[in-house]
């Protein structure tokens, strides 16, 4: 991640020392940035409506001309995303939302974590249907900057139960595991360069994406995942997609 | 990176052996995916406007509902982005791109290249001014999955001059070098959480992005840098930001 380099967390509290005290969603750096863009000259209007309707509930939430960055735990700071674009959708208008979820680097230009804490697993997400249909560009990325735990697991080291231990001592197995499991919802659409494609129920896009970045959390200290979500696209969808 | 899984390259054709001839970029992965998003209800007329104003020479372009697929090598492929992005703002609409580059990992579902294969640097790019000022955040992310060379540079077990090398042992160098170039070039603009802000002329901001990306890759595989530039926004700049 390019990205202060305080040594405090997200929410700009000192860091609690992991050996004795739980962290927080904020001290483990969960959280996402998006951009909501809609293509229509009324956009503040109905971005400013959505954001009204949109529960804040348990987030710390900070909005910028580029990006608006949020903070909390993996199911508000989700549901909150949905209820965002949920709202915007009803406007009838063609929209794109490009979001950034991250785990286990707080901090800004240097992780406020030391590499090699242990990856903290966390519960799935659970959104409600929202009625808006969805499509999606999705990348989820493990990374090389996570701390030696995690790279001891990409490599097949670390021994089974150990912190950075995968399991399958393979970090792809849980993305893979989420593209069955989103095949077998009807989520899935296909892969493309780059990313894989998913249509359906925006709640369940969201869903695919943030419990595929949980799990793959659970073994690897810093993931990212990336999602262009468009909706109301005049745009045909191409054939096959 | 999610995202079929035949053994090809994202050009379609099969992959030369990498050990008898150099591999093209569209072989080795070299591209970008991006949405252009644009405020205003005559959408559709600008985006078409400025597609037809950018010089797609040497590129394949795929274009779909949700984004457009775009490999060659890293000056074209910048420069067609510069040129669309550009194109659009002189519109004066608001605008937002979403904006991932990716090297070292063609296909789709899978790498069409095994883990492992050294890891190819390249020129850097060098875009034309284009009058158009951009904010943008970036991040920038070497992968786990890049392979075995690149995760034994990344845990310092790599010999010099070995493929996987990175000279320092860490990959965080070059970014950290990077991000040293755009303050001395008046491009750096702050640290968010999760992303580095950068403020310029449009073609700064993506060369300062694009060529760290370029220099990454020189010692990791599979790297992946993310941008959301913002052209035209009404929204008052945060204050210090």
């Amino acid at each position: 991640m390019v990205g202060v380099t305080a040594q405090t967390n997200a929410a700009g509290a000192p860091a609690s020392d992991p050996a004795t005290a739980p962290m927080t969603p904020q001290q483990y750096g969960v959280g996402a940035r998006f951009t909501l863009s809609v293509y229509d000259s009324n956009y503040v209007e109905i971005i400013l409506g959505a954001l009204a309707e949109a529960d804040a509930t348990g987030l710390t939430i900070e909005t910028g001309d580029i990006s608006t960055f949020l903070t909390g735990t993996e199911q508000r700071v989700l549901a909150y995303v949905a209820d965002v674009i949920a709202a915007a959708s009803r406007s009838g208008a063609h929209l794109s939302a490009s979001i950034l979820l991250s785990r286990g680097c707080p901090g800004e230009l240097q992780c406020a974590l030391p590499p090699g804490v242990p990856a903290l697993g966390a519960d799935p997400v659970s959104l409600e249907t929202t009625g808006v249909r969805a499509r999606a560009h999705w990348s989820l990325y493990p990374l090389l900057d996570a701390g030696a735990d995690s790279r001891r697991a990409a490599s097949g080291e670390a021994e089974p139960g150990e912190p950075g231990d995968t399991g399958s001592g393979d970090h792809m197995a849980p993305i893979y595991a989420a593209i069955d499991r989103a095949r077998a919802a009807g989520v899935y659409s296909g892969s493309d360069h780059y990313a894989t494609r998913l249509d359906g129920d925006l709640a369940e896009v969201l869903q695919t994406a943030a419990n595929a970045w949980i799990e793959v959390g659970a073994a690897v200290q810093h993931v990212v995942t990336h999602l262009t979500v468009s909706v109301n696209s005049p745009t045909p969808i191409p054939p096959g997609a």
